[in-house]
């Protein structure tokens, strides 16, 4: 499956260099993180347990994921510190070799619970779809090498579909998995 | 063919956000541009010239363009002023719907002039590889919507192919052509 390629990939612990662009008013964040991705078992207690509370959960679930992450921001006001740290779970279900949808514990424009559409491209790109209330992200993310991956996201308002932000991360394995 | 709507879709005036990432050093490099994109004739003196002077070309080319610039970066030093202006022919040379090869009067990372190979993805994402003589440029645009483009860019060592730098460009169209 092309997906537990990716998720193979992605295992290890990342430093990120990420770069948001304020569209309307031409504004800039820059964003250090280091990201630490690691494949779980799909009788992972947290993976049994989002599985189940998903509703019309049809085909089987593959190579789940939890993503944890420390992030410093050069923006910063009251509503959101500089310093942020999350973690997040995500179990791919695929329904094809190229497509499916992805369970997440954690939003990533939105910090709800959701349920992304997943497909890639004829060069093995992964690109994701996710609908929230207010927003709409699309990501994508490549491997420029084994060590070296990329990743874009767009955030558009669900309402006029207006495109909000984008954003761009260049990431480096420090750590095999 | 693919390569002409591209061209249809690049022309008019774009306002572009650049964040450049030098990953060794984790330094970030903001530019802000102004890049205007002209349709050509192929009987334009300049096409024809350029062609004219480009070894064994067979297919015919197709939609040349022209690609007019101007950056400001919050870089700078003295063999790198902030303030910058280029222009750039750029003919595309089609094999297939689509691939091809694409010829340019000045590079991206070295002001010489080269062919790139070119293709589309799946999903319409065009994708450019360029070897000059010290680096290896590969470029990916896409379109997110008709008015808002996305540009990624990574530049190798031609030598060990390390990743030296990543950019991504967000562009939105201020004037329709």
């Amino acid at each position: 499956m092309e997906i537990e390629r990716f998720v193979s990939l992605s295992q290890g612990e990342w430093r990120s260099m990420r770069s948001g662009h304020s569209l309307a008013f031409q504004q800039f964040e820059e964003v250090l993180s280091t990201i630490q991705i690691k494949k779980l078992s799909l009788k992972d207690a947290d993976v049994v347990k989002l599985i189940k509370s998903s509703p019309n959960i049809i085909n089987k679930p593959l190579s789940p994921f939890r993503i944890d992450w420390k992030s410093e921001s050069d923006w910063s006001d009251e509503n959101s510190p500089n310093l942020s740290t999350g973690s997040c779970l995500l179990i791919p279900i695929p329904n094809s070799h190229q497509k499916g949808i992805l369970l997440r514990s954690l939003g990533y424009t939105e910090p709800i619970r959701t349920i992304s559409n997943y497909c890639f491209l004829s060069d093995g790109t992964f690109q994701l779809e996710t609908k929230y209330q207010n927003t709409i992200a699309e990501e994508r993310i490549w491997f420029i090498s084994k060590t070296v991956r990329c990743r874009a996201s767009v955030t558009k308002s669900a309402e006029s579909l207006g495109i909000l932000q984008t954003s761009f991360a260049s990431e480096v394995k420090i750590i095999q998995a």
